[in-house]
């Protein structure tokens, strides 16, 4: 029940997000204030779940009683985190965090004498599969002889910041750029078995994030993957679940995805029918200096791509045959727009009688800042998840979850899940799921929401749960 | 369990959304099919909850089973109700429809032989209480002496309309003009007696529609009121319970309203903090001419306001004192418009260390098309929670459910609720708590969304329901 | 000064651009009503500024004074026009007006009989230059056995058009198919003498387009090209001015480009600086269609993407160095949109002490609507210029105007000028020469707009012109 | 030809717009440069066009030749310029800049050492003319017995600020609160010796921007209204003309209104008929705060909504009868906003066929950064009108403008005009009139845009003008 010392490490710690999110932490532990043209400023947590979302956790009267997730569960405290990581760039986190264009320039000299001292290490990179244009930052990348020196590098990195920080336990997430995908073949990526000996034998198709999930793994550490690439392979599944090592992906899910799948769940629960997404964006980040390369942006367009489906095959009044709509995801890279990224949407819709809804959206979506409470989010909920048994029935041991930890969903683009297990993007199911694991945890009820304490007259109960189970419904 | 032969009848029949509910029902009952120039149409139930939208009913091996509403509860089919209803205009259904400007030319046309017949009865016209613009189409107006006898008057058309058409049942649902509110006075308005007095002593602060409401309950019929007025004074809540009957309000939630209280959700459950929303609107139809007179305004305007404000106060944590937030509404008559409703939102949010998030939406709703199967959802539902009995615990007898039917509130603006029944806003657990008791109807399991049957190795259960009652967990 | 009798020969007559056009002249021409769901309608010119945009002819007394284009100059009546073409596609134009999807179902149904024995002669396809897409459409094309038989068969085509009709005069128009940019090359596109030898020769890059235009040329007939390739390679330019025919061109600019090159305007003369211009388009009619082949949208991208560089390069204030400026242009083929193209645009700019301007744009551009009254706009200035010889200084005779047309700029994405010409893409100036242009023939003087006539107290002038040259200023 | 020596005193000076000026001028002239997120920022004058646009001044070969307008004539440098004036509030010039909320705050760090010093004179206030809740901010007022010693004491100030500063003029502009409209009346507000009159006998409809427009003229200095009230009454122009002064008004053009009368260009020019203008705005500054209030949003409402009559006008065709449109304005006050004004415009218009075109706009206007180099261009265009001189035709003596100089309307909403000259409002045609102006002075002709000298083979001219004059054109 207590909180472990937990260390992360990033893979692309000097990036928009790596260095938004260690400067946000620092700001938050360090209580410090600083100016902007609207006056003073207070650090916070804004847009992480763990810290700033709440759920009900019950009725006080008629007055419904909420709680934030980090009172109902003991996560890790985020200002005690302790943070590292690999870049291949090797400028200190606050050259990093300046390059970065992201924060206040008053909070960036605030913050300055925290982390000039912070220098990531040297970092994999196979340079095939990121963009060209990320060449000119690479200098602070390894130089071993072949693959399986690198996958021990990293598993040396992890031990020595582990050591060195005295920390209980690390979690790694890749914030990295997107690579692109690998291409996945029999006998190399299949197997734990194949993968490793690919790694052996240098195999040009395993990708730098593989190695770092490989290495992860093998030091029986989360692996949280925060890029739409195809890191997490069949292999590295397979030798997760047998080092019972959890892993996480893919892709955050911040901006245009996150409401996207919000507002399926809207029109489609309203019985109205999707006709049309046109998902247009553009950012000025190194994100999307990465993105402009072509195969860089396949990767993310798979990602966002198919985040609707199963809520269009859940309607099959809507669409009966077939749930294929028009779905168009572009990404450009403007630089003038910095890390404020722009996302354009249009939606069309059928109602009524054949008629058209069409929805525009306009979405100024501050990208790294967005993004850094939900690698927070991911790695205190994986964190977590490692001190979740259960025992179900009639098991005689606890038991954890999956190692495919599909239930972060919420928190990613495209949930990874394994074979058997259905595939939700509903951004209101994933919530809601979450959130009722927590609250099971926490011996709460799940919330049927229907309120029917309140709206059966004669008998008033303390509890939804209660009322629901005991009444009886004639129709 | 069979469907009842039921009628609607509509106050405010000629109008916009009357006469679009009308011909759509016509359209699919008749099976109409026509032309515009996207070639041929067919008629559909597109945006109506009962009949389009659906509901996880459970799992076949990894996938996920959903069905509509009406495949899980026997509600009326809409193709057999008989409509009817009051206008203070006498067009006939067929001009009304063509002065709408709401359906395609050449369904209008193939409508016209069922509808021009269908002319609507002499309505209670109180003009005080409407916006003087709405004068020149008055020329259908009862012309009673006093208000008594327009309750009697609007009694006798409610028994008649049902012998008539030799119906089990009547549905009545006002979505005549938005008036303005009356001002609620103790000896008034406060209880059942005294509304009663004030009746017949015509006292000049008893709208209009609260005589349909009062005519309504007399005749133990349902009342439904789709605009924002507050038609359901105390008094005539009082008279519901005392005659058993259901009343249900106020105001569609069709367009701006139902997706702010979408994204209100997206926002506060993601943990970030909405610190403004303004929201304009403009229209060209006769709701948007009745509502350019002030006092018609302020109705709607109070019904839109508040539509989020229990969502910010759950959350403690972005609104530890006050959920005061810039919230603006604007709704501006512009004829060029019709009946194609612009909704434009602006929502701007602090994020993560006080970074700006800004969200703007176009919203091109058709008023009326959006509105039209709402207004069936309102008739299909409130006529279903007329054949629901319960009975919890050691209950004797099997009840009905609180008159003040808040369960409907999806499909409001304002969701009227008894005074001891909590407020909810929020789209999705509207949504949610309609689905689970329909589901509970009929016998089905709550989904709590955790999918925890297929993320718990050792041994796979049938029911996510059974899963979360029999685990043991331990954090 | 009298009109002469005037014939159009359209390439793709039955595209959605060439029914909207020949469906519009005869609505006009015979004065058709009809009906949508909005009421009666009465067809008009709107749109084109020959028929319905005004210009200053001076003032009386302090009222300034407008006339219409068609009022200041003879032209052709767009209803005496006399409408042929080609098409790849057999439909007459009754089914391909409703293939088209554009006008509304009433109007369609009473076009029909006009226009169903209206039937496309056989078009030039060499299949290369455009989309794969488009093969299912060919069924109406020539099959000669090389490329001057072709050429042969369009002179033909274009004889028997004016003989068959009694036509005084004919104007060719491309409004087909985008075709890819052929490789201009030495020896083939570079003289007019090559270039006829190249199509003897069956060269495989003269593209089909060329075709039409050297035909058009060797029949003295005017060829305006309404797309974006380089049909008018150097070669064509030559033929045109050796025979003394006028060409035009590139593309219509109907919708995005045109207001980009009137906000360009309007920011560059406020001096504020733009930093990028991010158009996103999406439309879903056939040009869609042929625009999602990468290398026709390259002909488009290519059209679009210069047409503000001019005018940012005119500020030497705002530009020191270099006019870069990020400017990105998508196209996107998204079925559902139809003809109802969607234009989003964002334009940030710098302005005082380096705050950000952001300014966003969802058009709802109706594709072939605003297309119709350029083509025929295009049609009848380029005809009017026909009629236009001037004598300079002590010439001795008569001459017409550069072949290469710059002054219909105002019509066109690219406007195609002569190599010693300045390319001019802002709008108002392009408005602004082409109705001096006319004034001038009609002996009026061009506006300076000064008003001083009215600000120059103690005598007041008659005219502006006359006002500025007899004024002197002492600064 | 040499500059004089210029100061501007601002009434208002301490409001966002006056300590943006200040600031700005003071960035500039000391060449100060600062940080915000994006790194380092130097100083630019961006949205004036007097240093930061350029107009054409001819040819040199094929290449257009553009100077900036402080080029073409002798303005006075805006660095040179010294600043003073009156406020409400006794901040000073610092505290206020801080107050505003504008300028980045390391600029605002830098600038404190100048503007620390600067503190406003005492104002006058009327305090109902200007919105209750600018109550709290008025502790700097003058408490004169009457209203003609408040003139008395501004005419003192003004004297006193010359004479301090050795200055050969000033300029008094006004960018303080909108005030509601005076109440014009016969035998108060119409002749100046009414008006003077009525200022001796303290009449309450005598508002306090009046008493300064009186104060400026009696002291032979130009006054400037930058607010929409109606400050310039018959009196106040009368007045301006015996003394010789010039006046200008109303409204300084920055954001919507500016960019509504380029785009009322765009559609009238282009033949489409604009059909509905909406224009919502919400801002959260104080000048918003005071708009809130309802008789200071009338003043705005009004400068506002007629400024795209004269261009409907001026097309006969599209209005054959009548200009009127759907032109709503709204203007909501969102403190959140801050000075980051949102200006919302969606634009419908009927085009071809009656086809519809929608133009939706989204304008993050930062209001005080627009405004300020307004503000700059109406001081130094308005100075150098007072160096203009002419003499027409015959006249013996020089004259200076008519003494409403309605020249400065590219910068003014509301364009005040004298009796008996045009209106004009399009943004076009007031920028090419100014530059024309100016043209003249410098000794260049005017460009007809024409470009005949590259068009008109044969021989080619030196000159556009000379091309017209000699030309002889027979169509």
């Amino acid at each position: 029940m207590k909180a472990p010392k937990t260390g992360v490490m990033l893979v692309g710690w000097g990036g928009n997000n790596g260095t938004t999110f260690t400067g946000g932490i620092l700001a938050n532990k360090h209580n410090i204030t600083w100016h902007n043209k609207k006056g003073e400023q207070t650090p916070n947590y804004y847009g992480s779940i763990t810290q700033a979302s709440t759920t009900k956790i019950g009725c006080r009267g008629t007055e419904e009683v909420y709680l934030p997730l980090n009172k109902i569960m003991p996560f890790v405290d985020p200002n005690e985190l302790v943070i590292g990581g690999w870049d291949i760039s090797n400028m200190n986190l606050a050259q990093a965090m300046r390059r970065a264009e992201v924060l206040d320039y008053n909070l960036i000299e605030k913050l300055t004498p925290y982390m000039e001292k912070m220098v990531p290490l040297k970092a994999v990179y196979y340079k095939d599969f990121i963009a060209a244009n990320q060449e000119t930052r690479a200098d602070n990348i390894l130089n071993n002889a072949n693959k399986m020196e690198d996958v021990e590098q990293i598993r040396k990195d992890i031990r020595e910041f582990k050591k060195a920080n005295d920390l209980d336990k690390v979690v790694i997430l890749w914030t990295a750029n997107t690579e692109r995908f690998c291409k996945v073949e029999a006998g190399v990526h299949d197997t734990a078995e194949n993968l490793m000996k690919a790694v052996e034998n240098n195999h040009p198709e395993v990708s730098s994030s593989t190695i770092y999930a490989i290495a992860s793994i093998l030091e029986n550490t989360t692996y949280i993957n925060g890029s739409p690439q195809n890191t997490l392979v069949p292999g590295v599944i397979e030798l997760a679940k047998k080092n019972d090592v959890f892993i996480v992906g893919d892709d955050f899910k911040s901006g245009q995805t996150k409401i996207k799948t919000a507002l399926a769940d809207f029109f489609i629960n309203a019985g109205i029918k999707q006709e049309s997404v046109v998902s247009y964006n553009h950012l000025g980040n190194n994100d999307g200096r990465n993105l402009s390369s072509e195969a860089q942006f396949k990767s993310k367009e798979i990602s966002k791509k198919s985040c609707i489906d199963d809520i269009l095959a859940s309607n099959k009044v809507l669409f009966p045959h077939s749930i294929k709509i028009d779905h168009e995801i572009i990404i450009k890279y403007v630089p003038f727009t910095g890390d404020s990224k722009k996302a354009i949407d249009e939606y069309m819709s059928s109602i009524f009688l054949n008629g058209n809804h069409t929805l525009v959206l306009y979405n100024v979506c501050e990208d790294s800042l967005l993004a850094a409470p939900i690698i927070l989010d991911l790695i205190l909920i994986a964190e977590m998840f490692e001190r979740i048994w259960y025992k179900i029935g009639d098991q005689k041991e606890f038991t954890r979850f999956n190692k495919v930890l599909s239930t972060l969903g919420y928190l990613c683009k495209a949930p990874l899940t394994d074979v058997d297990c259905p595939l939700v993007n509903s951004l209101g199911r994933q919530k809601e799921g979450l959130n009722n694991i927590f609250k099971a945890c926490a011996g709460l009820h799940c919330d049927d929401n229907t309120l029917l304490e309140f709206k059966c007259p004669v008998q008033k109960q303390n509890d939804s749960k209660q009322t629901q189970e005991n009444q009886q419904v004639s129709a």
